[in-house]
């Protein structure tokens, strides 16, 4: 149910379910116990306070973040154990520094013995040590050191040797995960990114060099893994709000979908039976991630405003800027749908769709909107 | 030639060649001259007060926009002629009559005699005469009325006769030019636009409905059409930057496009031979506009900073969130592209890529970071 003071906000605009919410978040942290590992959420997804807030271990509140700009607000809300997932470049130091020095604990991310001693000799100059995790490649999608690659030890006692860098595990991200198109694949994705990154922790360990932390992560292998033997961390960030490129992939219902965009019906185009809706390229982001999966969802399904539900037949068939063209199958009507009246739109990628936001509208039990949370974009 | 302190800009970011955007600028003034017919930029594309003033002639700054947001923060600037150009609904009069209220002509854009009627009683309810524009369907794009739609005459009438609203004349976007793939198919699809429009204007005037105003646009169509005869307004927007999907129709050169990202290298991937950069989905958008054209340019191509030229063979193949992924070929070291290095990429779709960010880094005649110029996002 969706209170009446909804249909007063203004479109294009974010609805967060929390009800859904808190079931995603409550569901990756019994994941977390279960496995026996600490979870690290990634807060790219949310870049918000209260929501990580919700997403945390209050007795060890540690997250990920994706860019310096996250891990300044989410520093200054009070959060200190802030991973800084992206390779670092020694250029960046300076502002990671100063939210160091100011009692956060900002972790970098690296994978070269030169970007090692870069790091480590800024960190020095100021008189500091900074946490430097090992970036390894599990499956070819995008960064990292192979296991087996002789350099891995090179960097290990590179970190661990330099006086401003303190080595503080290994880490991957199974990018891969995405491209698996059933839960038997999910699930051997995700004990080949346990086994190749416990290894490369092996590794390091066999060349008498401390490696206390294992990280790994990524929304469908965390919901897949039936060990992570050997792993000390779990990163995940988009289970929060889940989305349609989840639900390809099996690890989550539409249903449990908790972010959706509130649009309007601003025109009918009836010689080409289209809806004409105000949540376009922008508002929507053009992430076409469905594409290549078994349900193609165009750029979004369409949604009933009162349940959250899809209505069958309708998705985002093309977006431009500001449009977003819904056809309009034969056995549905213009007249339900009238112009100004609102729908809800189920996003593909809710880490692309949410960034073009500045702020949630929250949702509570009762449907009605109760909070307006902010964003943190940009960089 | 760019100048040292682009060095020290922290990456992601935009920068806009002053140079190349004011002979973009003078080269669609030229062409709006030529074709004896108003031009009213579509201020979407920048969405900057500074860039927008260079944009109009400073006798009648007239601009389009496509958000109230944008209405709301250029009439705080002191645009007055403002034309909203996506479908009104009556529940968004508000804003925009708050705005008219104030000194501003924020003017209407519709396709049915319900919304013209809806939209008059609005501003009638507060003593306001909104002007409207009809908007019509040349090419099957989007939006709007065909031009022998029986409806048009019903719908000019209903504005006529609506007391709030006044007529100001037909509008269409030739949206589906970007589908042509030759000089000679641009220059018929303009030709289309350009008569199906003034045809929907003489089927309103032969009804006895005066209709002053044409309003034709789309750069593509804007930069191939031999005559405007019948038309009275030339709306466009993208030109004043210029990119990769405009290159590739033709409209402009690679050497014309004035908005880059500036990037840094931030890591090497040997094994895969790719350089990992910190332009992603977010810092380019995931507009693959390219992809059907002759030069798939993947999410952009990748250029030099010092001259903003593409290096020849590269683009950016993949992004992720917060990662671009640039395949190394084989004629090209990593030696040339260290960690810590900066690049400029080409975007595909400006409006798509400068949307992610807040200002503009404004390069002057000697590459020069000289000035910050703000942006409007949102909605």
């Amino acid at each position: 149910m969706t209170a009446a003071n909804v249909a007063g906000l203004p479109t294009p605009c974010l609805l967060l379910d929390r009800q859904r919410m808190q079931a995603n978040i409550d569901r990756m942290a019994a994941r977390a116990a279960e496995l026996g590992v600490r979870l690290r959420p990634h807060v790219k997804t949310c870049k918000s306070v209260e929501i990580a807030r919700l997403m945390c271990d209050p007795g060890h509140p540690a997250i990920t973040v994706s860019t310096l700009r996250e891990a300044e607000y989410f520093a200054a809300a009070g959060f200190s154990d802030i991973l800084y997932a992206v390779s670092i470049v020694p250029q960046r130091m300076d502002r990671l520094l100063a939210l160091n020095a100011r009692g956060a604990n900002v972790q970098v991310l690296l994978d070269a013995v030169a970007t090692a001693r870069a790091v480590g000799a800024v960190a020095t100059a100021t008189g500091q040590v900074v946490d430097a995790w090992i970036e390894i490649d599990v499956d070819g999608h995008r960064a990292g050191l192979q296991p087996d690659d002789p350099v891995l030890v090179d960097v290990a006692r590179a970190v661990h040797e330099t006086p401003g860098t303190r080595l503080a595990g290994v880490l991957t991200h199974a990018g891969g995960a995405y491209d698996c198109r059933s839960a038997d694949a999910l699930e051997s994705h995700a004990e080949q990114e346990r086994r190749r990154c416990v290894r490369a922790a092996r590794t390091v360990r066999d060349a008498g060099i401390p490696c206390r932390e294992v990280s790994v992560g990524s929304t469908p292998t965390a919901l897949s893994a039936r060990s992570l033997a050997g792993v000390t961390e779990l990163r995940a960030g988009v289970y929060v709000f889940f989305d349609l490129v989840q639900a390809g992939l099996g690890v989550c219902r539409t249903d449990d979908i908790a972010l959706t965009v509130l649009t309007t019906v601003i025109s009918h185009n009836r010689p080409q039976r289209r809806l004409l809706i105000d949540a376009g390229g922008l508002a929507l982001s053009k992430d076409h991630g469905t594409a290549e999966q078994r349900h193609d969802c165009g750029y979004g399904l369409v949604a009933s405003v009162a349940d959250g539900r899809p209505v069958p037949g309708l998705r985002v068939d093309a977006v431009n800027q500001e449009h977003g063209i819904v056809a309009l199958p034969p056995d549905l009507d213009f007249a339900a749908f009238p112009v100004g009246s609102r729908l809800r739109i189920l996003p593909n990628h809710a880490c692309m769709t949410a960034a073009a936001y500045e702020e949630y509208h929250v949702l509570d039990a009762a449907g009605e909107a109760s909070e307006r949370w902010p964003r943190c974009n940009g960089w």
